[in-house]
């Protein structure tokens, strides 16, 4: 009997992870018990899953949850740009100061077991940790030099995550996820959100606004690809990562005209014609400064898998998410 | 009159600071007051400025200090790589946390001020947040990957100053500065205390241990040079920065065989014949993880200057440091 922990357990991510989970298993551990850690959980949540409620502020509850001793430990849990950037302490406090806690909660119960407790610690960082200028696709070899509150959170997180390791006291690993996309539900605040909404928006028969170019570029993956992303991680020889404990992920590099010419091919015509372009100048601002394209050798020599393409991106949305 | 803080101001570079703004100021500023701030201060510390003796973990004589609203902040305060790899806990409180406090209480004064007061924040970061593999010459563009904990504590520190910066709370730019050497004094438990030990002790009549081979390259500045980069960083036009604000900075990049040779012409055989072969494979396999050399054109472009050569870095600790 494996136990998994998942803070963030009850957003997105979390539950397809956990969907993931309870389908496919997790080899090579035979019996999963998942605790699902989050502020709250919707009416539609996973069931056999033990859901709890809690703040990552909460210093005795992460304790709590660090002296099950679960074997693995995925940290999903964050606000998201947007939210970070309007409020700084917020940011900080919910972003960064909680993974420290978390390592030290995991380390005291490593310390207490002698040493024989050693827990993966899967962590959800993101391609923000990179900033502006970029030569190209970018290497694994890249600096992270951030141009946001949030990738600075994320990139702290990842040097915490990494020394901890590197220490022996869990055995972690970081992901730069690439934007998520087709997101399922409302649009929401961060800047990233219209890659979402001009597919998804278009598909359930509403009108989509478009705030950029169309010859802007960015980097995804869908829900489905990062929750195998996770479920990788979980159980891959670290070792092979050779003291480098933060990745680079495959993904899907393609234009926003490339992203119409997709639904064009997978839903119609009568999709596209529901985007409409509406100029942000701020938007544009932001999403000028995000990466493009990566190469991501590592991860995929590491046995990391993207979508096939944007198309396939858009199928996923439909076979998974999409209620007609 | 300009305010200077010094956070570490009674340790070897802090004196070495002090001594330079006494004696040449830092135009544009007309007159300076001067406040170090340390554990302690030794006897024949530099008398003109206003030292004060506190713990970097005292958050309210952070406090206290920023209160003063300095228009420039040294913060040189530090453990060393082989103590906060030996005291995991004591690494992350004097080498992070009260980096954040800082931060924090600069902020304070800031908002305080309606956005008035933006401090220049100068933070001695260090080559130990790189980590091999390296491929040749490390380029501006390379990551950080830290294998110490020193190193994960300076990359994080770098990374919260870059982005209260970037927020327009300081005004901050953190300096990796290469290993200084000659350092006076003696030897210390630093793993790279050695680089500095054997031009030293052979110059001072001493028998000095080599502990690796001598085909060990190293990147190295001088305590002078140190200096002039604190200072010409005080008053750089920090627009320039391009929002990037970690910056490597110019050095020397040489050989044992090579310092060795420098030592023969500025000294001479007898300090040669000083140097004993000791093989040490602790340091080795340490010191095979460092960065060799630098390609740091930013830095140079910005008008850092690094010394001449390793002749030079002997000279300059015949003309400043050697007492006969």
């Amino acid at each position: 009997m494996a136990k998994i922990l998942i803070l963030g357990g009850g957003g997105m991510i979390g539950q397809k992870l956990i969907s993931k989970l309870l389908n496919e298993g997790l080899a090579p551990y035979r019996e999963l018990d998942i605790v699902a850690f989050d502020l709250g959980f919707a009416p539609d949540a996973l069931a056999g899953v033990q859901n709890i409620r809690g703040s990552l502020t909460d210093e005795a509850a992460l304790r709590q949850l660090c002296a099950q001793r679960p074997d693995v430990v995925f940290h999903l849990a964050s606000i998201v740009s947007g939210e970070a950037e309007e409020n700084f302490d917020k940011g900080w406090d919910i972003n960064m100061f909680p993974t420290w806690t978390l390592l030290q909660a995991l380390r005291a119960e490593h310390l207490a077991s002698k040493g024989v407790y050693v827990p993966r610690v899967i962590f959800t960082s993101s391609i923000a940790v990179f900033g502006g200028p970029f030569e190209g696709e970018i290497s694994d070899n890249f600096l992270s030099a951030p141009q946001t509150s949030y990738g600075s959170q994320k990139a702290i997180c990842e040097l915490m995550l990494s020394d901890f390791s590197r220490k022996g006291f869990v055995d972690g690993l970081s992901l730069r996820l690439p934007t998520i996309c087709v997101r399922p539900g409302k649009p929401n605040l961060a800047a990233s959100s219209f890659f979402s909404g001009i597919i998804r928006e278009p598909i359930n028969g509403e009108t989509a606004y478009l705030p950029v170019d169309d010859q802007v570029q960015h980097w995804f993956a869908s829900p489905k690809a990062a929750a195998a992303f996770l479920t990788h991680a979980a159980t891959l020889e670290s070792a092979a990562l050779m003291g480098r404990r933060a990745l680079n992920l495959p993904g899907v590099s393609c234009t926003v005209a490339e992203q119409i010419e997709s639904l064009r091919r997978v839903v119609g015509q009568k999709a596209v014609d529901l985007i409409i372009s509406r100029p942000d100048p701020l938007v544009e601002r932001i999403v000028s400064g995000w990466p493009r394209a990566f190469d991501p050798k590592r991860a995929i020599a590491l046995g990391f898998c993207a979508d096939v393409d944007f198309d396939a991106i858009i199928q996923t949305y439909l076979d998974e998410d999409f209620r007609p």
